[in-house]
């Protein structure tokens, strides 16, 4: 079995080896700083040792779990605590293709590069249906492309790349979808701290069997090095999940839930609001800056990522490539997103220096 | 697909509801203390944040990688940082298995329980080769075992039940039955600090395509809660596994690979020593007691499990949980680790009543 390696950390390490000043905007790595809150349970944990450092129960430390239940209103027995929305993605994706409903997962393209790798290394097969051109997804094109071959439907939202917060409607009906061929709707969830326009809409809204949420705290806490995330599964699910999580893992990493449970426990909402208002700035002025060099671009409602689409510099490995080595900006490749934007670069806004770097697209295009 | 979550968590739950006083000797989790070094990387890595809260390099932070490098005398590309010894075992089972050559696992009888499950849940198929009676491999019968359907024989030394270590005649012999039929050996060396004869032998000793070495700092560091790894996979093997490494879990987590790093560099071979030395004692003991209430059991060479039979207590889970209501003692139940050892129960030294619980043992039994 072959599948493929998320270019992520290639262009990272690509851009860290150039020899000039590069501004990195790869990787969705938030530089805005954790709430203080989360750091303060590191020397706490490590104060207390001993038993304190054993084993966390296989789906993660009771009050974690509790502390998210409460926050998402669903059965603390629902909720199974993961190495990241990455691990979380994996199980949900796992048990779908494991309920011998079919082996085909639809995504959507653009695509998070890590969704059809998982699927193909799970034994599933990619079928895509294209986002329209301002990243919505209409649910009349998934209904079309579903059927009894369909194992799981995958979606972000707010969405990497395109910015994209699907509505109510939307996330009612591809559960409805899901239900319909028997599949399961994996949510992927992990930017619903980031909704500008204030309408997300979580897939936990519709109660059903057909769909697992997926997120993590890696962004929201700008800890994605912690590795700390969870899954929500309808209860008829949750076993077999748990059991994959402790057959692939055994456990997450306890320092980590401690400080993330710490971290909930000890941050209001200033924090969060706090984020949004700095990242709606820099958005506006990346923005500018790009209207200004004439290029097209993407506004996102939610999440940090812009796509770009620059006359002549179709957004191709060699051109990020040129890009960090003549203008001294790291993004993307589009065409790591899927067909439909492999003309476009993809820049995270986690990085000050925002505007700086669309001046130099700027010079470097003209 | 079905497979069965290992009974772990199960009894130790059983233990902790249970009315009265228990000594908790079911799972490994060490209680002598981890090295001072290791709870101060934890404020040290909190003091830094920011970037350093960010991804740590999927396969594992270099500097930990190189440590692992030097100390097994491998080349860092080979070595993959992961949740514990559980995810490297996963990817080194799950390789195998992909590698188009065979579907059967060799196990041995007793087996880790965890084994069983991760064969089945990654496709797999078990076979299983008795151990003998002092928990000796005879390579002979695995190479009676092995065919051209084999694709994986997963072997663990020091041994977790029997406290067996197998000798250097016997890993040569594995790894080269490995290469016969080609398969891939795994061998878990999780215990190779708690080696009290000195005569531990690495699989890593044979230089070969047709072996990986999983291990973790969980017992040698006393940190099962941490969850950190590592694989050292044969070159022509290692990059598939980081992609699977990628796409289960992204990365693993990063305060605890830094604390792990701290620690390796900044504790030196006599907290080793000393954790020999105190669970020799405990060892010796525990089995003087045993001795003493007429008690059948083993005297391990490596690890910290002792293999117990009662007459007329056969190791059922029905007869765990009548020791840890009637004589307050919590143990595995013998039928979790395979057929051979049905009848008898494991006992984890990680308590310091080891001696109190054989004198409970023995009073039950009177």
């Amino acid at each position: 079995m072959e599948y493929e390696e998320p270019l992520f950390f290639h262009v990272m390490q690509y851009a860290a080896a150039a020899d000039r000043d590069v501004i990195d905007m790869v990787s969705g790595n938030p530089d805005w700083g954790s709430p203080p809150a989360l750091a303060e349970g590191l020397p706490q944990y490590a104060d207390e040792g001993g038993a304190a450092f054993q084993y966390p129960p296989s789906e993660g430390l009771l009050e974690l779990r509790e502390e998210i239940a409460a926050r998402r209103d669903v059965d603390v027995e629902q909720v199974i605590v993961t190495d990241g929305a990455g691990e979380a993605n994996y199980l949900a994706m796992a048990r779908a293709l494991e309920r011998d409903a079919g082996r085909e997962v639809i995504l959507t393209d653009p695509v998070y590069p890590y969704y059809p790798g998982r699927a193909t290394m799970l034994g599933g097969r990619a079928t895509y249906v294209p986002a329209a051109r301002d990243g919505s997804l209409d649910p009349a094109r998934v209904r079309e492309a579903a059927s009894d071959e369909t194992a799981c439907i995958v979606v972000n939202t707010p969405n990497n790349p395109t910015g994209a917060v699907y509505d109510a409607e939307t996330m009612a009906e591809l559960v409805d979808i899901a239900r319909t061929v028997d599949a399961l709707l994996v949510s992927d969830e992990v930017y619903d701290h980031f909704d500008y326009a204030g309408r997300f809409a979580s897939a936990l809204a519709a109660d059903s069997d057909h769909r697992v949420v997926t997120n993590s705290f890696s962004k929201s806490l700008a800890i994605t090095g912690f590795r700390v995330g969870y899954a929500v599964f309808p209860p008829s699910l949750v076993d077999a999940a748990k059991t994959r999580h402790m057959l692939t893992n055994v456990a997450g990493s306890r320092p980590a839930q401690h400080a993330v449970l710490h971290a909930l426990r000890n941050t209001g909402p200033a924090y969060f609001e706090r984020t949004r208002e700095l990242l709606t700035d820099r958005l506006a002025a990346f923005a500018d800056a790009l209207e200004a060099a004439g290029a097209e671009y993407t506004s996102p409602e939610g999440g940090f990522y812009v796509l770009c689409r620059f006359d002549g510099v179709p957004g191709t490995l060699e051109n990020v490539k040129r890009l960090v080595d003549e203008a001294g900006v790291a993004g993307m490749p589009g065409e790591t997103f899927g067909e439909a934007r492999a003309d476009w670069l993809r820049f995270a806004l986690v990085t000050p220096r925002a505007e700086e770097a669309a001046g130099r697209l700027a010079e470097f295009l003209a």
